[in-house]
C-alpha cells in the first residue's frame, strides 16, 4: 500500500507547479494506463485493484502498488475512480528541435481548455499528425483533464511549447506555409490547400492573436451553411480543427483533389 | 432579492427530475442570455447584477430580480458564476411531427456526453440543420453542460427524443435515406453522399447500438490517415459529426462535389 507522503504526492500532482517540480502526471483509467504500458514512455509508478492486476500481470522498472478502492479513490482526480491509476515522467517535445518541413503540424495559439487540447491530441493522432506545437498561454497537456479526453494519444502525438513568433520565424520554419482559421475568410472548400504547412487554430473566444495573425500566409475559413445570417458565432476549436485537417487530408492523402 | 424558495428552485434545476416536473431549465452568462431574450423561447425569470441590469435594460413577461455577487454564487452552477442567469421553460420538438424529408438530419444513438451534445447543437447550428433526433438515453438536452457548450445554439437547433427504431420506421421517415457512422466502412471522402438524410452517430465508447444498426442504409467511415496500425482507436463524437456534416455539406451545399 502506498504511505501517506505518496498519496499526498499524487494528489498534488492535479496542479501544474507539482507536476513541473516532480517531472511526473497521472494517468487514469484501464485503457489509457494500458496504451502508457505499451508506450516508449517511461512510467513510475501504478496504483491498482488486486484484481486488475490479476487480470493484467505488468513488469517493469517501476514500482508496483496493489491498492483498495477506498485509496483508489483517495488518489484519483476522477467522480468514478476506474481499477488503475499510474504515475509517468513527463515528455515534452522541444519545438526547436522538430522538422516540421513536408509535414502538416498543429499549431495552437492560446487555446486554454483542457478537452478541446485533449481532443486536438486525438484528431491529430487520427489524422496522423505528430507534432503540436502550443503558445506557452495554452492549457498544460499534463492537465489530468487533458490526459483524459486525449486517451492514449497522449502517447503518440508529441506537444510542445514556445513562444509562436519565434517559432514560425525561425530559419528552419520560416518558409513553411502557415494556414491560419479565421472567420470570413477563403473557404477551406476552395482553396487549394497544401500537402504540408502549419494549421493554426486561436483562442476559443477570441481567435488568433493580433501578435500572430501577421505570420499567418492563407487566411482560411470553415463557411457555414446556415439558412439565415441567424447561426452560431463560431464553431468549437476542436470540431473546427478536426475539419480543417480532415480537409488537407481528403484532398491530399486520399487523393480526393479537386482541383 | 430572489427568496430562499425560489433559490431553492433555481438549484433544484440541476437535476433532470426536477427540470421535467418544473418545466423549467438554467441558461448562464451574458451572451447565451443575450441570445435566449432574442430568440422565441419563453423565458420564466432572470437573474442579474444592477450592473448588467443597467447595461442591459430588459423587457417582457419574465420577473426580473437584481442580485448581489454572494446570491448569484449561490444559485450559479459555475464555478465562476457571470453576472446573469435566466430560467426558461422548456420546449422540445416533437419527433413524430418534424418533416426530415429533403433536409439532413443529425440523429444520436445514446450520446451520454453533455459536452459532446451541447457541441454537436453547435455544430449543426452553423452547418444549417435544424433537428437533432436523440434516443431516449440520450444526455439531456438541457442538463446545464449542454446548454453551456451549445451556446446560443440551443435556441435554433430543435431537439427531440425518441425511440430511433419507431422513429426510422415510421411512414413519414422509411424512405429517407440513413447514413451510419461506424469504424471500417466506406470512407466519407469516395461515398457518393446523398443531399438529404438522417446522419446517425451513436454511443462515444461502443458506437451504433446492434438494434439500430440494422436500419442503416449507408456506413461511413473518416478514414485515418495515420502512419501506421498504431493510433487512437476512433476520434470524439463531436468531431467525427463535424467532419461528416462538414463534407455532406461541402459535396452539396457549397457544390464542390468531386462527382
Amino acid at each position: 500500500m502506498p504511505g501517506k507522503t505518496r498519496i499526498k504526492l499524487i494528489r498534488s500532482l492535479k496542479d501544474k507547479k507539482n507536476r513541473n517540480r516532480h517531472g511526473l502526471f497521472i494517468v487514469e483509467g484501464d485503457k489509457t494506463v494500458k496504451e502508457l504500458l505499451l508506450s516508449d514512455w517511461k512510467v513510475h509508478s501504478l496504483y491498482a485493484t488486486e484484481e486488475w492486476l490479476k487480470e493484467n500481470p505488468v513488469k517493469g522498472d517501476f514500482d508496483v502498488f496493489p491498492v483498495n478502492e477506498s485509496t483508489l479513490r483517495r488518489i484519483s482526480l476522477l467522480k468514478t475512480p476506474n481499477h488503475v491509476l499510474a504515475l509517468s515522467h513527463l515528455k515534452e517535445a522541444d519545438p526547436g528541435k522538430i522538422s516540421c518541413h513536408g509535414n502538416l503540424t498543429l499549431v495552437l495559439d492560446n487555446v486554454q481548455d483542457p478537452g478541446n487540447l485533449g481532443t486536438l491530441v486525438r484528431v491529430c493522432d487520427w489524422f496522423g499528425i505528430r507534432y503540436i506545437i502550443c503558445s506557452e498561454n495554452c492549457a498544460d497537456i499534463y492537465n489530468p483533464k487533458v490526459v483524459q479526453s486525449a486517451m492514449g494519444s497522449i502517447f503518440r502525438v508529441k506537444v510542445g511549447y514556445t513562444c509562436l513568433k519565434r517559432f514560425f520565424s525561425s530559419p528552419q520554419n520560416k518558409k513553411i506555409p502557415v494556414y491560419g482559421a479565421f472567420l470570413d475568410e477563403e473557404s477551406i472548400y476552395s482553396h487549394t490547400l497544401g500537402k504540408s504547412g502549419f494549421i493554426l487554430l486561436g483562442n476559443e473566444s477570441r481567435g488568433i492573436s493580433p501578435a500572430i495573425s501577421g505570420m499567418v500566409d492563407f487566411r482560411i475559413t470553415i463557411p457555414s451553411a446556415a439558412y439565415s445570417g441567424d447561426s452560431s458565432e463560431s464553431l468549437n476549436v476542436a470540431v473546427a480543427g478536426g475539419i480543417i485537417i480532415s480537409e488537407f487530408r481528403r484532398k491530399h492523402f486520399f487523393g480526393q483533389d479537386d482541383g
